[in-house]
């Protein structure tokens, strides 16, 4: 894999609006390191000389590059402006990589991605095109309509989306040149509204995106139990 | 809320052969007492008076009751055997309810239901006939079809169903009364397909399903969050 370059993409544009309070969840800290140094760690732990871009709110750009300097100073880290949307902010990301290679794109709240699976998203984008890491639903799903009625999915054919979604940078960087689509909840979406075949991968189900305080607590006793 | 009769069923009656080990799930130990044990009290505090039906494993059902003995000694609890699948497990419960009122079913691994939800669902289900707690999804979807390809969910419309499902007897005794399908995932599919429209309540995050060793740690965590 050394003659591939490798990009990682970290999106910690959001604020975070569902934790309450007025600090941006991805700087919240986990272990006493900000979530989104978690995120940053993994990748340059994980693949020893990957470009690391990271995308950051707007107003937040002082206070992310302080962040870094402070808990991962040693590390190279391009920090872009988010946008309004996340397409528009893994857009801006987009834009810093230079040549060909494979880039994965993750969300900064995902702080306990592992090796296991950076490597396995690698492996299959390398030979698929994509890999979009996903996990099996352990409970009933209903899908509700405009009437508010709520009929019955097929649990066993729904699978729940994560990050690293991971691609060769040919495939990617021209599907972020289409015009922005509410439909793009996620980088597949993009990359399927281009033409371009999807490919599912096993993610992990310890790879979760905190998005209340319940998941900190939680994100906190994963990553022990880990150590 | 004095007039009407209130029961629950307790499904208890799974394998549990994903926690690997030979001690089915319900029977873990959280915070020093087994799952199920959790879930029987739940109901007993939220409701004094509740008449509390819990169904075992066939094989299981003494090793069942010294738990109860041991643990909830003091409550009245019918234990019944569980059948082939969830459902039959469900309609062997549901025989031993006399008299009409509000039932709910509960799954006994989810030990952290509140009392709040189980008012919601209470007061719900009395004004609706049914009252299915659901939550939003955070992440994104798709839908696997038969030739592998994995379309977009719209995950603004899907919810995530939880227990305990509640019904008026009157509309989920008759329903229990059809033949087994394999698409009876939950109770509210059941209802369903004897005609009764299904009426979604506010979930709780916290209120999770126990499947695997990590949803144990979780579990521990967040009870004593709680506490």
């Amino acid at each position: 894999m050394a003659d591939i370059r490798k990009f990682v993409v970290i999106v910690a544009g959001g604020k975070g609006v569902r934790m309450g309070g007025s600090v941006p969840k991805q700087f919240l800290p986990l272990l006493n390191m900000p979530l989104l140094c978690h995120s940053v760690l993994a990748f340059a732990h994980a693949i020893p000389g990957i470009k690391i871009i990271l995308v950051a709110p707007t107003d937040q750009l002082d206070s992310t590059q302080t962040i870094l300097k402070s808990y991962v100073g040693q590390l190279d880290v391009t920090i872009v402006a988010g946008g309004e949307t996340r397409f528009h902010s893994v857009q801006n990301g987009l834009k810093m990589i230079e040549g060909k290679g494979v880039v994965f794109i993750h969300d900064a709240v995902r702080p306990l991605v592992s090796d296991k699976l950076i490597y396995r998203c690698y492996e299959q984008a390398m030979a698929f095109g994509s890999a979009i890491p996903s996990i099996p639903v352990t409970e009933s799903l209903r899908m509700v309509d405009d009437d508010g009625t709520a009929r019955a999915l097929d649990r066993e054919k729904v699978r729940i989306m994560q990050t690293p979604q991971t691609f060769l940078t040919d495939i990617i960087i021209p599907a972020f040149n289409q015009p922005y689509s509410p439909l793009f909840t996620d980088e597949a979406s993009v990359a399927e509204a281009a033409g371009a075949k999807i490919h599912l991968v096993e993610g992990d189900k310890d790879n979760i995106k905190i998005t209340t305080p319940g998941d900190m607590i939680i994100a906190d006793t994963l990553i022990k139990a880990a150590i």
